[in-house]
């Protein structure tokens, strides 16, 4: 049993707090005015100018020249600034790692994709990789005088609260201590290190960068060899007792389908994981250790109609719509984002899943169904966001 | 899209945290002193002895003549005071209408069933019957010098945000304006009026006073004739965008199941509802009206060892403990709780469930599945939680 009590508050935590809402909402409706950040937080004029001058000061926000047309004195307007502090995130795909530093605004400002097999390497390569990719990545961006708050690793599977990874079947990994293995390897990186699954940091990325930014309640379904889901619910990720929650690849959706490696049949991963997709459209491939191109004949083959090809991805469409349907009922989100071969192949996907979807929805309006614009580097961006956590809710950098 | 901004905060909050922090302190470890409150919560004794002594005016905490043994001066307790202030719960349930009044500490001051048949009656005759239950329940807490803060009703279906009910199919209803039309039978009854759906409230009760009070991450399985889901994760209820998360009565079990009201087959309701139950097990019950008869002569059978009601029992536990796995698997629960006639009928649908629970874990040790001790009486019960809930999240009562 944890425990649920809440923190006490005291007036530093005022400040905090106050803070992060000013962060907040320039991140919303930046280029804002200091009059606008008062008059939308409730927070008085002069609480705001404070607050603002410290975020200023500590290289947060930042002022622009734009002034706004109204009555009165010109203002000056603010953005977020994201010269000074950038998160980094790396993400250890199945045959790809992608590294991505970004400021509190988003932008990356480097990215970059290795490929690299973690699933045949093993966690031992796979931490020397990332470590080489971080220190890489921190020289330049530390050459570019920035300074990395901190780092968080996308892994595909469970992570639990440590950075421990029990199960990461898209990488055949089990029981890895990868957050400590990487601390290691880095001997002391000066920020913090932690670690998180793929589903969860790319939801993160689409609830703070995607075109769904700032939806409240959100799902992201990852794609790749196994199936996850990031949950956000009233503008919160959600994490489960030990950490493992959103751990949706075994939900059963055909009794008759496929075998699953669960040892079962008809799992959703068995269905619609990227080698399962592979396997069904493409039956000459033979196993895939890379993806991308197949999954770019496929787009091909659908794009000059090739008969079998689309009736495929109209069925597994269906079945999307339907594992959707279990999202929508179980948490009512605004919107359930598809990433990874999911989002390559939402054009031939989406219609059927949006049919199957309404079909199995009670209540209209229902949940909308989509596309994440992302791309792969979604777990990574999350990442770096997740890395700027503590900055997000109000807290200043130590530098 | 809904905004997230979060509010931002002022001196005043502070205190109104600090009180809820208290009066969740007290909750969780009464009797306890003055200074066992400040050790566990951070905050410094002056502060605590004047929250304290705010707690005690406005009746909400009360000192008991007990003393701890310890080194020094013996300290007076503290327990909450559930002597002045209640919360007033209702449950619709499909037979029979409940009403629950209880304080902070969640012992009911009074508890009233009435049969009656919701779903023939129709929503009309249903908020007389609420308003006139509500009426006697009130006379009578007045009458016991007690203050009624709120009333929150149960209904085992969808409710939106303004306590309407697009849909209760375990009651045949659909777009029932139910809050307005209680508020407005009751003539402005001097305290907030809210509804919500049973499941919620359900798992509310359950994290607050059943044997899983103050578990973070907690489900509650309704039973009845439709199944719901009552979502607790990271110690707060999950409501989707919509409020109407927890809708998972449709999970899709057996492509080859018994057909389900939505039109396909093998939902969870279908499966797993009441009427599906006494429907498999009891093959000459025919439609039933009043389940709780039922359920008797199906726990006789079980305990005479009925064969072939033995193995239904063990076939729908299977069912149950794959729903619970798809739960399991995403909201990482510390504890599943199934409520209504599936516990009536735990300890035969139990051990299967596990069984299939455990098959279906990845990962151990996984979520507990356990029967509700709560009874019938639990979305009552929840209502009157709810009704609770400024005053517990540290506002002051008006009187």
């Amino acid at each position: 049993m944890i425990s649920i009590d809440r923190p006490t508050a005291d007036l530093g935590d005022v400040r905090v707090t106050n803070r992060a809402a000013v962060l907040r909402h320039v991140r919303r409706h930046a280029p804002c005015s200091r009059a606008d950040v008062a008059a939308r937080t409730g927070l008085n004029k002069a609480t705001v100018s404070s607050l603002v001058g410290e975020l200023i000061e500590h290289g947060l926000l930042r002022e622009t020249g734009l002034t706004e047309n109204r009555v009165g004195r010109p203002a000056t307007m603010l953005v977020l600034d994201g010269a000074r502090y950038v998160g980094l995130g790396l993400r250890v795909g199945a045959d790809e790692l992608v590294a991505v530093a970004a400021g509190l605004g988003g932008d990356p400002v480097l990215t970059w994709r290795r490929a690299f097999p973690a699933a045949t390497a093993g966690p031992e390569e796979t931490v020397k990789a990332l470590a080489a990719l971080t220190r890489r990545a921190v020289t330049r961006v530390t050459g570019a005088e920035r300074t990395v708050l901190g780092l968080t690793v996308a892994v595909p599977g469970l992570v639990d609260a440590d950075g421990d990874v029990p199960a990461a079947p898209a990488l055949g990994w089990r029981g890895v201590p990868l957050a400590a293995a990487l601390r290691r390897a880095l001997r002391d990186p000066g920020f913090p290190l932690t670690v998180d699954s793929e589903a969860n940091l790319a939801v993160l990325a689409e609830q703070r960068h995607g075109p769904y930014a700032g939806t409240a309640d959100l799902v992201h379904l990852t794609g790749g060899p196994v199936i996850g889901a990031g949950l956000i619910s009233g503008g919160r990720l959600l994490r489960g007792s030990r950490g493992f929650a959103g751990d949706i690849g075994h939900l059963p959706l055909a009794a008759d389908g496929p075998p699953c490696a669960c040892g079962r049949r008809g799992c959703l991963t068995a269905l619609l994981g990227v080698d399962a997709v592979i396997g069904r459209l493409l039956p000459d491939a033979g196993p895939v250790t890379d993806h991308l191109p197949e999954i770019e004949r496929i787009q091909a083959l659908a794009r000059a109609g090739d008969e079998p090809v689309r009736t495929g991805l109209t069925e597994i469409g269906r079945l999307l719509g339907q594992a959707a349907s279990v999202l929508a009922g179980l948490l009512d989100p605004d919107v359930v984002v598809v990433g990874g071969h999911l989002a390559a192949l939402a054009p031939w996907l989406l219609p059927a899943a949006h049919a199957e979807l309404a079909a199995r929805t009670p209540v209209p309006p229902g949940v909308r169904l989509e596309a994440s614009t992302l791309g792969s580097a979604a777990g990574a961006l999350g990442g770096a966001t997740a890395a700027l956590a503590t900055v997000e809710a109000g807290r200043l950098p130590a530098g």
